[in-house]
This record gives structure tokens, sequence and C-alpha cells, in this order.
């Protein structure tokens, strides 16, 4: 009882039966009616203070981010999100707490049409768990596996922002404006779908680094990346701050997608309206290669040699 | 990498992709084809070490308690189950524990054609969450809400073992037979299908004790149930170890199904090959009364008078 009055009292309004949700919070299950002729895509994430959130954090960015890190998946898939399920933990209910989570999480869930369809809030150390499910048509799905050679390797946005970001806090330093690309990532839906309806098939979010994440589209398709460095696209904030190279290859949580699709494709893909990089290619072999601009291998940075073999 | 090569040591094999399962584990999505017409319904449970489980509990019964909760909640609703997503905090990895935590959660998968399409893995306090979605015929879901003034109530199997059993262990006594109720429960879930099938349209699982759960009905209903004490299901071993009355109505744990039908069906009930006990009936009014033979009211427990206004 005191759980369901909890969560009526937090996340009421985050669905609206009809359509597709039959039947929301409330009962063992949620009911649902997933559209006719479609796919699923569906993912599961946790987030856990003090690991991959300090547990001083702001809340209402812990919420944001719960449900964007989530999101960003259903992106690189080229999916419509749908229906979340939220397991929060947390030693005891703090109502400032919950508020801004709950604010945090319903200004991101209203912009990409999420509904809240269930979940339980249960006494336990600070953490949080989100299931989300998106709608695909057949076919169209973006996997890690489709990488051919000679395809075109981009990405969207720009690399490195979030790190950067966290080693100025970490330091002690303002980070300004890369201070919301750390705390507040806006995942790349709507730039997923558009890429998949354009054709592309082979799509990651960069969650662990661009290295890390592309080596992880070379493993499942059996090929090899080769990477031109001076390529990479830097913000004016990231070269404002000094930001390095190395930084844009291996920070995280920058939730930007990166992609693979052949040449014929790249007059179409220019004319989509966000920004898109083309960075490198997609070759024979395996494992990520860096060069410069005259084509000269580069070192992988240290700590990342496990992904180049 | 690391966590993907433990998914990939651990929970291999743990799904078959084919009709509905387009894509399981190691993109960043499953990729799943709900089947035509069918509707879906989906739960999500947290179980964290000290507060559902013990720290030291046999990590066989935890990765069975944690897939069995679940699938609890779907045979309350008559669904069938389908597609699990994981996730698994732990703050190092202990081979042994990850191995007997396998064992338990992959034969109770097996049991009821459970596929494991997803999840994570990561270092954090030990919890684990698990989310699972099951079919449904359309029109057939089992609800809270549906209760009427006039419906048998009825429960499955025997009340009040698995708390028995608790509190044997709690005082050092060896509960025998009771042990595998708490410890291994078995989902009613082809119970819960043959009572959807049969017409029924009101159920609630037992997982927090008789008087709370059927609670919940009568809230959700707007209705009042009248409970026969002596007609309770009581297991000759529970009655063996001298179980109360009490821990019948207020045990948890039991997973057992508690469902309403109008009294035209009962019939065909008794032709179910499973125990079923009718127990008292719904009435107009709210919350949950207790009668004795003669039909006076008996006290309701002492701590659950909140459920009764």
């Amino acid at each position: 009882m005191a759980e369901f009055a909890l969560i009526q009292r937090y996340f009421s309004g985050l669905s609206r039966p009809g359509q597709d949700v039959l039947l929301g919070i409330g009962d063992d299950c949620a009911l649902l009616q997933p559209p006719a002729g479609q796919q699923l895509a569906t993912t599961m994430d946790t987030l856990i203070a003090g690991c991959h959130f300090l547990l001083d954090a702001d809340p209402v960015s812990v919420g944001h981010k719960s449900l964007a890190v989530n999101l960003s998946d259903l992106a690189a898939m080229g999916a419509t999100p749908a229906w979340a399920l939220l397991s929060l933990s947390m030693p005891r209910i703090d109502d400032d707490w919950l508020q801004g989570f709950v604010r945090g999480f319903r200004r991101l869930a209203g912009q990409f049409g999420v509904q809240l369809v269930g979940g339980d809030i249960c006494q336990g150390p600070l953490s949080i768990t989100l299931q989300l499910t998106g709608f695909l048509e057949a076919e169209k799905a973006m996997l890690r596996a489709n990488a051919k050679p000679g395809d075109l390797v981009c990405v969207t946005g720009t690399l490195g922002d979030a790190a950067l970001a966290l080693r100025l806090l970490q330091a002690g330093e303002d980070p300004g404006g890369l201070r919301a690309r750390l705390e507040t990532p806006l995942p790349r839906v709507d730039e997923g779908r558009m890429l998949a309806d354009l054709g592309v098939r082979t799509c990651i979010d960069i969650s662990d680094g661009l290295v890390a994440d592309l080596g992880h589209i070379c493993e499942r398709s059996s090929c090899a990346a080769r990477i031109e460095v001076a390529r990479l696209p830097l913000s004016s904030a990231f070269r404002g701050h000094a930001g390095d190279p190395e930084t844009a290859l291996a920070g995280g949580d920058d939730y930007e997608l990166c992609f693979t699709l052949p040449p014929s494709l790249q007059p179409e893909l220019e004319a989509l309206p966000f920004d898109i990089t083309c960075i490198g290619e997609i070759q024979a072999g395996q494992g990520v290669e860096l060069v410069d601009e005259t084509g000269n291998s580069l070192a992988l940075p240290r700590g990342w040699e496990h992904f180049s073999s």
C-alpha cells in the first residue's frame, strides 16, 4: 500500500491509457497492445549511486539520465520510444529527491513520448533500473553486425564533451557549456529514426567512447575500422577548454550515434537536418586503427589495446 | 567487454533466436516480434540482498525466486511468459555465486519457456531486477478491478507455508517440506492460464498475504470480501508444524492465486486439474471481513487495519 501510494503520488500522469497502453501502473502487470506489423526493440540499464552517478548528484539530472541512456539504446536501433518500467531503490523516502528525479524523468519522457507503465519502489541502496521498449518497422533495425568493408564511418554531433566536463568538474573547474553534455545528454532518437529511414543498417550509441563502441561494431561485423583522428568533430567549447583528441576518442557518455553506410548513400546523408561527420571507413581485418592526415598509424591510447584484437 | 564476456559466459543459451526473438543479447537492444493479435502483459521486480533475501541465501534459490516472483505476476493476469531482461548488480564477480544463480534461473526459465533477451551486469550492492513480458489473448486478462458482489472468492493451493517456513528458519528450526515453498516457490502460470480460459476475470497473486492482496482486489473493484477463516486451505506440513490461521491470512511469499468468479462458473472450476478452495464471497461495501463458521466477525490481525478502510 505504501509503495502504491508512493507510485501514485510521484508517477501518476506519466502514462495515458489509450491506444497502446490498455492498463498502466496499479495491477500485477501492465497490459499493452503492440501496433500491428511492428517489431519491438527493448533495453534495460541500471544506474547505481556512487558508480554511475555521484551520491550527491542533482536528482533532476539523475532522473533525466536514467531515461536518456535507455533512449540512446533505442536511438541506435532506429526505434520509436513507447513504454518504460522503472524500479527505484532508495535508502529512505526523500521527498525532495523524488520530486527532482520525477521532474527530470518527466521532462524527457514527454519530449520523446515515453509512457511509464509499471515498476516498483523499494528500500535499499540508491539505484535506478529502467526498462524501455520502442517500435520499429520490420527490416529497418540498425544493428552492430551489419558493417561491410567500403562503408563510411560517421558520427552525429561532437565527441568528448561529456568526458571533458567530468574531468573539469573533478579538477574543481567550471565546465561551462559542457556541463549539460554530461548531466543532461540529449539522446539522438529523431536522428536514429531518420538514419534508419534513409537506409542506414549499422549503428551504435557512443556510451563507452568512440574507439570502444566502434570496436563493438568491428567485432560483431568481423571487420576493421580506420579512423582519421583529424576529422573527429570537436565542439568549440571542447576546443576552448583545450580538449585533446584522446578525450574525444575515449570519452564515454556522449550518447552520440556512430554508424556506417555505403558511400552511395552519402548524398542523401548530407541532406539530413543535423550534424554528421564522416571520420573514416570500414575495411577488411579486425579492430580499430587510428591514422593521421597523411595516413600514418597512430598508437591507440593506452588501455584500449584489447579493443583492437 | 568484460560485461559482455560475463553475459556470454553465464547467460548464453538462455534465448533461442527464432520466431519471436529476432535478436537476443549482444546489441544495443533486443529485437522482438510480438505474435499477431496478442496483447502483452509486462512486469518488473527488484530483489535486494538483505531485504528480499538473506545475504548468504543459496544463489540457486535467488536465481529461481527472481524469476518466480515475476512469473507469478504474469500468472495473475493469465499470460503466457515469453521474454525476460535481467539486471544484476554485484560487489565483485563471484563465480560460484553466478553459477548457482544461473542454475536456478535457467531451470525455471526452461520450465516456463522464458527467453532471456537482454540486460546488464554492473558493480554495486547485490541486487537483481528482472523484467518479464508475456502474451495474452485480447479480452482475456484477469484484473484486480473486475470483482463483483456475488462472486465467489477462491485460492489455489495452500496458504501460509512460506511464512511458516521463514519463521521456523528464523527460530533455528528445520522447516522440512515447507522450505521449498519459501525458497523455490512454483508460480501458478499454467493455473492462471486455465482460469483465464475458463472465464475468470479477477485475480491477484498472493505475495503480501491473503488479506493484503485480497484487499487490493476490494479496493480496485470498489467492493468488500467476506472470508470464512475455517475454509482456508492449509497443508498437512503446515498443520504438522502447528501453523495458525493468522499465518495463513497474513503470510506473504506463497505465490498462490486469489481470484473471484460468478457462481455460475463453479461447476467448470471443479473440473480443473489442480487444487482450488472457495473461501468466501464478494459483497457490496469495502475491505476484507473475516468470519468464523457461524458467521461471527473476527478481528483482523493487528497491523492490517489499514487494509479494511
